[in-house]
């Protein structure tokens, strides 16, 4: 990874600096920033990325009744509590470092980068810890939260069922209500990530579960907090009939443990409500947003570590010739090493514009959650709203594009790329999980033409519109004309291309309008990275005209050579793209008979 | 895999019928092909396809100073010869069936989708065995082929070197003369499949060296057969120095080994000259059009087995609802097979449009080869033409879009598609190889667009354009008009972007000319298909106008479905791909400071 980069988002272009004259954010300038990353930085390539390959090679397991991961884990968690890591953002008063979202993230990303299996279990502890810290009792929160942010218990956050994956509207966990308030629990969740292990004493999963008696569908969820272990008068644990009956053996991330868990099987698993009962869903999707936003920074990151892999490489192999006036290559020459090769070239720049353009969008949403936390009226609102737009692409861009992204960075390796002795490969498997959980790329795509484009009468479409403009005003000050006019006709695009579908909504053909969100989700996606470059390009020619920047005038005229390059190899896509999604031949839905496939 | 559409394209398309007007291939009516293609389709799922997954969990690997591989593959060796699929086309004296590369194809296809982990060993026996009867003299062939033929000894074609991976002109592996007209070899070959295991007595390696003193580059390699045993006067086998160090541990097709060989650490080396000296290369590539349409089966195959996994899947999981017109899910009624969500319909179709669009051009190529060998005159050379600009869209849009293919197919599982008690996984790590192996993708698509499609002035372009032109005439005729236009206007931009591109190498500028000629290909490789999708669903309507097919109108119907599937959501990607090509920015060329990465 790159930390000039990661400072070039964090302050240059998104301006971190401006967070901090609100009271909440009011330690963190600059400098303690610095310090912060530094020693994050440090903990990550001493502690993390040496035990990376091999936290794929000794798989976490499932044995003797519990699971069994890689040793490490164990000073990971440690360490990563005593720097604060765990529940960072937390107030001073819960043993947290009121450390905005957008550091927090910046922080994952460097031990994301370093070893992408181990991050998750403190991940999920905040997420965890987050949802009772907001809903919870005083209670629940002082018996909890200590130990989780300690490092102590693990947290996970229990979704998925057998038969409910995506469609979380039929899970059948049950939660009965019991004479002392507090609810009997069975049933069964599977794909648990960081659901057990030998490090922690005790796993707190927040539950979701119906009431016995609640709707059916998604109004009839609740959330309960479900220890593995109960906690005695005395303090000492005691089982809480939570078994652990599986970890699943998986292509990938195998050092990060997912785990299938049983509830009440001797009908003895107790559980405590969160907040209010047939509200679960809501809570749960408040946190959501994080969720996605930790998926995409570990999807980017993989991708990010992949590409600096890759380009090593690229600067050490000698291997072919340049290629003369005449067509021919000059075999008596010296072989050059793979990066003088154009095609070599484009698969590194590729990467480039896919890793840092969703490196910026993440940190980009990573602030707005901070806005929408400590800013007031209209600016809170605002920021929510374009973060509830952006989300689905922050959490499935860098997925799907790291992927194609990590793709070509193994390609580079050629035959090498493909051998266990290089770790291209290990990239390549671990990232294709990150498409999957926290909500596969066809419920984002959903979630973004179903739900966030259509919400408050396209209020937040407006919104991202005024945005992008204010983007484009900027870079046409900037002799960055061109691709600013270029970015504004893709606006124009989108702008068609969604009112177009809308109409379909609008006629009732909500099928139709849908059949195709994964494609517009990538036409969307496409354009908003366009729009990060053109910011971080505009930032850059900021820094040249005044020479105030932090970084050196290679460094900024790399960013703007990374702008033009995405410019001109992927947000023309959209092109191709809106032709599908204006096409009006319905192939997938009502014309559809099933005999066609086979 | 589904033997109908096989058979579609084999005798509907294709019209294979009208092969066995030549008398080589007299004895190959569709009656006695269909013998075949059930036989291999009996020993595939019988002794191929149940060792698929343990091939992956128990890989080849080295002990002892040799390779360990299955126990299954030398059943699969022994009765793969048994059924003559070892050298298949060869003449009858040379104990070959003399069967069409068209029906080789299919077979292997059908093995390649069973497991393709098992096939590679027979293929590139075949494959070496091949050079020995093409260019070999009488002696080498009496020696070896009978036994190759056999399955009693395997063959590889021993090319890449740590050095000289895609750049075969900084070979470096040495032949020095010797009194008795053999040559002493030494150095060393990577990346070596099939080259070593316990099943067979004897490795020939087709190995290309270059004989002391011979000219630098590539016009100084020369092809030998080194055996890994030689055969003594007696019959019997002695140590030829061929030494096997290392079994490269892979990502994926584990079951086929990787080998690492060293020649002549003794100097106790022998390798025997194949044809003239300096010509090993041409003699090589002059069947690697062959290795390359193996590479493409395999890729297509891995995809096609994908697919009908991720098929079946969709068929048999309930999951969601449907949409109705007020845009909700009605909870209260059952959930629906995911089959009925047009996203993963989306995603089969296009599965489906990829791997049967990259069937039939492997057929198409292995047709043309056919002709090649047994048409006489310009009917020979016009088949040899086009199958060498089809070449390396044979080998790289399956491997390509076979990938993404798999991808789409794992994704339909959800968290399964992660897991290993699912078998996507696999197929999705198995085909990473393809884009790789045999000549990367990058080096593929500078044969097509730097060598290719300027050879003899265009003429293989011209002669592609005619054959599009008729099938685009056809189609006109069959009410599908629509798609026949569309067809005809991309051939333009085909024809535009092409021209365009040529006169960066007529203005000397070769840099420039081929610094994208991996879009290029990913352009052509898309029209392509499209051309292979139009002959289909003509077939298909022809048929169903005339109620003479062999299938039924559900069959067929799909078949023109899934072309209208293909021109909308594949074939419209030209549009940006062309933006690219005609852009004349040139981002990874003379305008590049190393600077702009990292």
């Amino acid at each position: 990874m790159n930390l000039d980069t990661l400072r070039f988002v964090l302050y240059e272009v998104l301006e971190g600096d401006t967070l901090n004259q609100y009271e909440r954010f009011a330690d963190y300038d600059r400098d303690s920033v610095d310090i912060l990353i530094d020693s994050v930085k440090a903990f990550a390539d001493k502690e993390l990325y040496p035990y990376f390959k091999e936290m794929d090679e000794k798989p976490a397991h499932f044995a003797d009744g519990g699971v069994l991961v890689h040793p490490q884990i164990e000073k990971i968690i440690a360490k990563g509590a005593e720097l604060g890591l765990i529940g960072s953002g937390f107030e001073y008063e819960l043993g947290g470092m009121q450390l905005p979202m957008l550091y927090n993230y910046a922080l994952v990303h460097i031990l994301d980068c370093a070893n992408n299996h181990a991050t998750g279990y403190g991940g999920l502890t905040t997420g965890a810890a987050n949802l009772i810290r907001v809903y919870g009792s005083d209670e629940l929160k002082e018996k909890y939260i200590p130990k989780m942010i300690a490092g102590e218990w693990g947290g996970t956050m229990a979704l998925t069922e057998p038969n409910a994956g995506s469609s979380l509207s039929d899970l059948t966990t049950e939660a009965i209500p019991q004479d002392d308030g507090t609810y009997k629990i069975s049933g069964q969740k599977i794909f648990i990530s960081g659901g057990d292990h030998q490090f922690c004493d005790n796993f707190i999963h927040l539950t979701l579960a119906r009431i016995k008696g609640a709707p059916a569908g998604t109004k009839g969820i609740s959330l309960f907090v479900v220890p593995k272990n109960r906690i005695k008068e005395d303090g000492s644990l005691e089982s809480n009939d939570v078994i652990t009956a599986a970890d699943f053996p998986k292509m990938g991330q195998k050092g990060y443990c997912t785990t299938h868990l049983v509830y009440g099987e001797n009908e003895n698993c107790q559980g405590w409500l969160v907040g209010q009962p047939n509200q679960g869903l809501k809570y749960m999707f408040r946190m959501m947003n994080e969720a996605r936003i930790s998926v995409g920074c570990a999807a980017a990151s993989m991708a990010t570590a992949a590409y600096y892999a890759s380009l090593q490489y690229a600067k050490e192999r000698p291997q072919g010739r340049k290629i003369n006036n005449e067509g021919v290559k000059d075999v008596s020459s010296d072989p050059v090493l793979i990066i003088e090769h154009p095609d070599v070239r484009r698969m590194l720049l590729l990467q480039k514009s896919v890793v840092e353009g969703s490196l910026a969008l993440i940190l980009e949403a990573s602030k707005l959650s901070d806005l929408h936390t400590v800013a007031e009226g209209e600016a809170s609102e605002q920021a929510h709203l374009l973060l509830e737009l952006l989300t689905p692409i922050v959490k499935s861009y860098p997925s799907e594009m790291g992927k194609v992204s990590i793709d070509n960075g193994l390609q580079i390796l050629g035959g090498y790329g493909f051998t266990e002795d290089f770790i291209l490969q290990q990239y390549y498997r671990d990232i294709r999980i990150t498409s999957i959980y926290e909500g596969t790329t066809g419920i984002q795509a959903l979630d973004l033409l179903g739900r966030k484009v259509p919400m408050h009468n396209g209020a937040a479409m407006q919104l991202f519109a005024q945005e992008v403009s204010k983007t484009i005003e900027i870079a046409k000050t900037l002799e960055l004309q061109k691709s600013a006019t270029e970015l504004a006709q893709r606006m124009q695009q989108v702008a068609e291309t969604t009112e177009k579908l809308l109409r379909y909504a609008g006629a009732g053909q909500y099928d139709h309008f849908l059949a195709d969100a994964t494609v517009y989700l990538e036409f969307f996606s496409t354009f908003v990275i366009g729009w990060q470059w053109l910011k971080m390009a505009s930032t850059a020619k900021q820094a040249l005209l005044s020479g105030e920047g932090s970084f050196g005038t290679d460094f900024y005229e790399s960013k703007i050579h990374t702008m033009r390059f995405y410019f001109k190899y992927e947000l023309s896509k959209m092109t191709s793209l809106a032709e599908v999604l204006i096409d009006e031949q319905s192939l997938t839905v009502d014309t559809f008979k099933e005999e066609v496939l086979g």
